[in-house]
């Protein structure tokens, strides 16, 4: 017998996009099809990742240069796949993570100007080449996105503060990853109810990846 | 008034080769020459920078797969140059410092077979291409230094507990990349007393670098 082989799916997206909220729900649409689903984030996601957010996340914003920040959290990274992200996928499990190598793009290669060239090959040398099998990218208007994620309680988020010119330019990268990598990117509109955004982020995964339909083996 | 330019002085080797001492003694000769000396040592040598340190010395040995110990070295190295070394070089101070990259070459590359390519090609990314002007290798038997490293108290290194075979690496790799890089390495022969591997040490700091001599202004 051997094992049914997990998929990778990564949600992606600026500040107050609603990936937390269409985690959970495409997390329960998958395990109402009997399959077997981890959910996990980045930064952090097994021990030493989460050791790792810790440094990131605490402290000025300044703490860290955008070369720093980009390896600390590709070091948590590497950790997190190891620990936590290829186990899970050699054992058949589906792995929803909130963010993942394109955050890294998205905000340092982009929103802090170090470029696509350096991050992609940093990317590279530092995971073996592995990539997401799907990549569900919400997008959503800098000021709506900014006031939903103002609305919420207590977040640790220091890119929050940053300037309005910072979220355009992550926005925007977000939509360039997506152009430069149809196959493995979706663009979802986000600006709608988390109903309607659920049922964007549900066709776009039965479209990409042969999810099991109909009554499924427990 | 333009300030003098820095020296970045690197000193690398194996367990127990006696680079603290020669560091110590090091200083101690060139501020006698009247020159601004800084001392540093990495893992660390920044706030930020040892606060990586302590994720990579303590807990489990194999807590930290070779990747993720490769990304932290290089991410704790950013920070301490961007805070520490090259401020100082740019005030014309000389820096001494207890390991640098090619310790992450050595150990990680070498040792823990990453490979010469892909360390190169990180520390490269990384690092934006800056280099030391002179990097020392104390260069010593394995059994010798690890003999030396046993006999002194309180060591917080994990490698010393790797068996022999990791240590010939090692020695094998700090002198094949001072085979590679000549004009940049000297390896100093740190089988003797250190009164003698510091007159070996200051020849070859005196022979590579333009160090004033004789009085020097305050």
């Amino acid at each position: 017998m051997t094992a049914a082989k997990g998929r990778f799916i990564t949600l992606e997206g600026g500040e107050g996009a609603g990936k937390t909220t269409q985690i959970r729900r495409l997390t329960e649409r998958l395990r109402a099809r009997g399959l077997p689903v981890v959910t996990t984030r980045e930064p952090g996601g097994s021990q030493g990742a989460e050791e790792i957010r810790a440094l990131l996340v605490s402290g000025d914003p300044g703490r860290w240069g955008a070369v720093t920040e980009a390896l600390l959290h590709t070091a948590a990274r590497r950790d997190h796949l190891e620990r936590t992200v290829w186990p899970a996928l050699e054992a058949g499990q589906w792995v929803l993570c909130d963010r993942f190598f394109d955050s890294t793009m998205a905000y340092q290669g982009y929103g802090l100007g170090l470029g696509r060239e350096r991050i992609a090959a940093l990317q590279a040398l530092a995971l073996d080449g592995f990539r997401p099998d799907l990549t569900l990218i919400l997008d959503l208007d800098v000021r709506s996105g900014l006031r939903r994620a103002a609305a919420r309680a207590g977040g640790e988020d220091r890119y929050e503060r940053m300037d309005i010119g910072f979220h355009e330019r992550l926005r925007d990268g977000f939509r360039d990853i997506a152009a430069r990598e149809p196959e493995r990117c979706a663009v979802i509109d986000a600006d709608a109810d988390a109903d309607t955004v659920q049922a964007r982020v549900w066709d776009a995964v039965a479209t990409r990846l042969p999810v099991p339909t109909g009554t499924a083996a427990p």
